[in-house]
């Protein structure tokens, strides 16, 4: 009995969640979601517990304010209004994770060197990587996004970008599919540590040109044979190989955000 | 059967070592302890082992003077007055670790760089961190806190704040649940690493305002479901998440620190 | 029954994409490859699939224009024509890796440090490790290696020497056989590292003189007890030590690049 | 049946093997020595074998020429030179450790940090730890220690210290136990990490104190709890705790080094 394609789609998003722990991107806080392929003003992500535990049953189902759409008594992530805030703003946006990666935080903290694309994995943060200070708007807060004002603030400040750093606190990234989104988060602290080695080094660094940046994403196919490599492997590394869906199932996979 | 209060605290207690050796905070060295809930002249802390070996068996019971209660034949910590003295001078003080975290050992070395809170995680550390040195009024020791002399000379400079460094050796913090302290340890020194990246990243640091350390601990609370996921989390990656004591049993959760 | 030197062969190719993976030399991506024993003009490299994941039965055989030499369904490498260039280019290669180790990014973006020997172990990459930039001939390039043109570019940089870095993106690593590539390919980010944190520490910096450099690749003998010794140990680690072809085995030996 | 206090102290040597690879201080390369209890010109050390790989079989008897006493058919450690130049030199010797540990490199190839202690643990390298560099007598070589002559050249530098650097190569350190040099080149690396981020952070950097080392010294004792106790936990970590001989038996202590 084939799948269906929203069971499928569930299942990456327990996947994914699974992939960003096993990557040190999340560790007990920090959380992925997808927009609802059905209804693009919804969207899937778990209730309150640690990624690396997240199974198909906590998944939740919100709407664009962040409130669940069915009775639901378990607690919610104190700052889904990230991610309610960024679908909101971004019909193009079909996926966004939310974390605290330790090697992102100093980009948000020090204001000498800005976060820029070096290393071609790094390439989908893109050209412009804002910082979001929750101070600048709202004062001294506990740094929560826990309401949709301050959701929509940081959404504003990540405009057309696909990802912006929050000021001691951590990064929001925002993609066309899950897949995209999570790799995305997994190269941006490898792209923040190797831009800070090569200060270290010194002398000019030559970063990803807009035209790089730009050829790498036409290439870029949720689907391809290298795009499902990576997924593959992290999936295998996390212990859910077993929950993935081939891609090879065209069916599938068309249906698939 | 329900477990008792107690038992549960002697299994939380279990679980910080675990947790604490897990997430690199300790190795064979290093300790955490909790006041007696119904004495407070008393704490529990293990004999002399490594934290990730821990096991109830090995809680011991000692008072403010670090001395056991009841007749032991086993080697006890012999910086078990670091415990004693910050619980005798500390009343609001619950639970405490000791450690040698590496990355925060660079702080109380080098003089030219404070540790402050850069991250939202690293609030609960407080604004200030003072750094113990034991040659201030010992002299030349090997540097380990032996007696209660020494342990209330830390104590002391410890003062209302929640981490003090100590030169040379790591560091001491105080919560007010071993769940706090716990998460104070885990953090510390992750807290350390982003603001060493900060000053390599140069120019302005940005560290987290006194307003926005205070809105963070208003809003703490042991049992929070946010507060539970970390420890739940941490509990299930050192391998011990059976023994987890489920915070929705009301009964335990109040009557525990 | 003695397995065929040519089954060895293959199954040496396994290991090393093993040993390669669990070294963090390469994760999802990178590759690495080895000339047919019996015809130069071909070589042999895995599918289009992550290192780690690969057996015996991905192994397909190439040209050195990049073409696969028998009817083949699947996805082969985008960056193949990295190893087909460089095998055309020097006969006296066996074995070529291609990687983003992390620690070695940096010195392909920062021109300040010149990536040289420092350690005994890093001495077989040679005295000149050149930085070839794809944008050099090629513009705005997504900065993969995806034809001859450009796969035979980077081999013209690489000229005589073992490794070429390539700017944002990773290094090539050409060895006189399987083991000796993924060794060097192991000790470069190694020998990186080192090399980087000598730059912090300050003061002049010795590095491997010509003399010494020369004197350890005279001593280098691909069966040898020492290089053994790593093989053995690192196919251990990443858990196919039980694939190992014994170099006891003389004519087995003998037969093998 | 009591084991024997010579098998015992060959089981010592197996588990110091495996604590070494498991803390990252040797990889497929380094190794560690023995004195022999009952002919002081005779020490004890692994055929040549990664650490992590070596069992009691492997263990062989040389002389302080680095001879092996009995026929042995068996390939040696080529640098076994080291072992037997500082065990004739020093007869307060009695275990010797070689190895490349990364984070003490960079101290052997830029002059201008000297690696001295700066915490509690790293006391144990003492106050001075000179730099040997085998080009300063014996030219261009591969860096290797490959004869007496070399050996007792690194063994004169060495002195009556604890530990020498052994420039682009890695380090030699002495204890008075195999508990004792196994604690010394485990902390030796953490000692280099904390040294090298206070200098990062900057100011003026607080070492520990001739008497704060003397201190520490004299309160050493090989079976103490506290040593035991982190003998204990690397033991169990790498897999080896059941190879432990319980230092309790008191007939056995005595006898061991």
């Amino acid at each position: 009995m084939a799948m269906s394609s929203f069971d499928a789609l569930i299942q990456d998003l327990v996947i994914a969640n699974r992939i960003l722990a096993n990557e040190d991107v999340v560790d007990a806080y920090g959380h992925v979601s997808v927009r609802h392929p059905d209804n693009p003003r919804h969207f899937l992500i778990a209730r309150s517990v640690a990624p690396e535990l997240v199974t198909t049953e906590d998944i939740v189902e919100l709407d664009l304010d962040g409130q669940p759409v069915r009775d639901e008594k378990r607690t919610l992530y104190l700052e889904r209004f990230i991610h309610a805030a960024i679908f909101e703003a971004r019909p193009d946006v079909m996926a966004v994770v939310h974390a605290h990666a330790e090697d992102t935080l100093a980009f948000g903290v020090a204001d000498a060197t800005k976060l820029r694309p070096v290393i071609h994995s790094g390439s989908f943060i893109g050209t412009e990587v804002p910082v979001w200070d929750i101070a600048d708007n709202f004062g001294d807060t506990n740094l929560l996004v826990t309401n949709m004002e301050q959701g929509r603030d940081l959404a504003k400040r990540l405009g057309v970008n696909n990802v912006a750093l929050m000021r001691g606190h951590g990064f929001a990234s925002a993609g066309r599919t899950l897949i995209e989104v999570v790799r995305m988060s997994v190269y941006l602290p490898r792209n923040a540590r190797t831009l800070m080695r090569a200060k270290q080094l010194g002398g000019t660094i030559k970063y990803l040109s807009q035209g790089e940046i730009d050829a790498r994403n036409r290439g870029y196919s949720p689907y391809s044979t290298e795009t499902w490599r990576a997924w593959e492997y992290w999936a295998s590394k996390a212990g859910c190989g077993h929950m993935l869906t081939r891609p090879d199932d065209e069916g599938t996979r068309t249906l698939r955000g």
